[in-house]
């Protein structure tokens, strides 16, 4: 089932614009107030779109969390030290991290996928508790030179394409991306200022919780990194080796995977928004399958569902990561893609429609 | 069971802050980054502090929407006609309506509470399959006097501390509320006009969707109804039977059983808001039991929550009633309350905390 990147950037289609209007039609004459239900609605219609079916069925629900480490942590971008991304990695296998907990509020399951911890893993691996697409135990440094090649920029897109498969040979029918790498708003934040021009100090926030002193550090270092590596803003796989990450790149393939299976993809916070734009560059109408969980604490993050176009469905100034706002947002996709089929018109509940357009009922 | 008013308001007790204080302990010591759940770890810690108890389940949902008529719709308020109100609950019942259709995506069920339709539905409830606690057939036209006698508004309220006895009795966990009324929009903004101060005008929205002569009608009948009654402010029960309606006062009541179960509530767009301000007017600190479900595109709802204290879980531009935002709300819930009990700390999990209040980690 390997796919090279190429093949999936052609493959990807463009959600058809019949299939909404097929939905928005039905939508439309639901028996409700028009518009009532407000993003609920284009979301609905999203879905039937996506899988064009008037059945838009996301039950089977799978959160993916895409783990790596980040040479960058050695300029002391964050407030914790690199081991805790493996500590979490065990966390989650362990079944009590934030992810567990809401991936099973939600009724979704959760896959963890080491895409580059700077750790030896292969215990968890051999006991089939995580899936290993390891490029490298950690990016390099970008602050002092390129944070990966290029081959394995390629390597960790095409393994977040790979997990996309495996989970659409699994029936799964909405994908949630996550992260988890101790320093990663430093790369995300840097691709945001490469890819929107934006400087480094408007895109770039406190991260786990760094104070101000090291908020200025941490930008520093990613002006330094872009000025260093000087990433082609029209080039998505040059900006996602120069100062990206593995879990970032793992995630913008896990995305357009998504995009090519035709599976609706639940976007989490700014890390996981970071791998959106590279997807959204390298195919734009890939943004058709994504969902935005929510609006997270990061500053950078606003822009970043600016450039997608796209609304969070949440506002709960989350800044965790790991899915944690994927798997919140994934009850309200479901209660979207409920309402497409169970929610009866104005004609099948025999109720009465507004009395005229001018909404004058018997003045 | 039946309690009184008076028995049910001075038997309200506020939140204990020493529980508060030991869910925040917790809750500050999860292994997260310091407070990036956000608003989640505030609801886990207001549950845990309603409840008493390090595992504030959630898991026994119940909506209970209240309907009525208003005799208000003969000044023209809404664009649709009364007999919808009635078509509304056969729909409810017929379980194809938003919130039959939201609830069972949240896991919740759905009671329908008569409360004042102006319809004979004694069918239905012959079939169990809606309670009625009808006061009458529709309130009075509040532009020409009083909507109900002092004594309806409380036999309303008294009918809504009855059903939140029920469902504390059938071991309910949390409950949200919702509405059915065609016209309710307007004794809504009617009740915010009078206890925030504000004008009609400012207060005052399309309800379920009237165009710009209709609107300018509504807000002139508002007006009128405040000018012929004087409600007083400082009287909640003054207020709710010149310009209140049987389903929102049904909705105070409630959420006032729910205070006195010590049950969260989690109140739904403008219409039950309506009913909370005036339970909030009754006991302030009734407030500590609430929890508002989302954001209402109608112009007042703000000014609601913003004097009820509350903060929207969602904002998705919903306007529909019937309690559709709080079943949509409800599984965030559910996850703060599971953050309580099933997240590992620091300590739990092994995983090392941030390096040290600078936040520099090795920089």
């Amino acid at each position: 089932m390997h796919l090279s990147l190429e093949e999936v950037l052609s493959g990807i289609r463009p959600v058809e614009q019949a299939w909404r209007v097929k939905a928005r039609k039905r939508l439309d004459d639901l028996a409700i107030p028009h518009h009532s239900l407000g993003y609920l609605l284009d979301l609905a219609e999203q879905l039937a779109a996506i899988k064009e079916s008037m059945l838009p069925s996301v039950a089977k629900k799978m959160l993916v969390t895409m783990a790596g480490d980040h040479g960058v942590v050695a300029e002391g971008v964050s407030a914790f030290p690199q081991e805790v991304t493996r500590q979490m990695v065990h966390n989650f296998v362990a079944g009590g991290a934030g992810i567990n907990v809401l991936a099973e509020a939600a009724g979704a399951g959760v896959t963890v996928v080491d895409m580059g911890v700077a750790a030896d893993l292969s215990a968890l691996v051999n006991q089939k508790k995580i899936l290993s697409y390891k490029v490298a135990y950690g990016t390099q440094n970008m602050a002092r030179g390129p944070a990966m090649t290029e081959v394995q920029a390629v390597q960790a897109l095409e393994a977040g394409i790979e997990v996309a498969g495996i989970m659409a040979q699994r029936g799964i029918e909405l994908l949630g991306t996550g992260d988890m790498g101790i320093g990663n708003t430093t790369p995300s934040s840097a691709i945001l200022a490469v890819f929107s021009g934006r400087s480094p100090r408007q895109v770039t926030g406190r991260g786990t919780g760094i104070h101000e002193k090291a908020l200025d550090n941490k930008v520093r270092v990613i002006e330094k990194a872009i000025a260093i590596n000087k990433p082609d803003p029209q080039n998505a796989l040059d900006v996602l080796s120069k100062v990206g990450g593995f879990e970032i790149s793992g995630i913008a393939g896990l995305i357009l995977g998504a995009a090519y299976y035709r599976i609706p993809v639940v976007v989490d916070g700014l890390i996981s928004s970071a791998g959106a734009l590279a997807a959204q560059k390298m195919v734009p109408h890939a943004v058709d399958y994504m969902i935005a969980a929510h609006q997270s604490m990061e500053p950078g993050h606003q822009y970043m569902l600016e450039a997608l176009g796209l609304k969070p469905l949440l506002n709960l100034n989350l800044r965790l990561g790991e899915g944690t706002g994927a798997a919140l947002a994934m009850p309200i996709v479901e209660a979207a893609s409920r309402i497409v089929y169970k929610m009866l018109t104005f004609t099948d509940a025999g109720v009465a429609g507004p009395v005229n357009s001018e909404g004058l009922a018997y003045a």
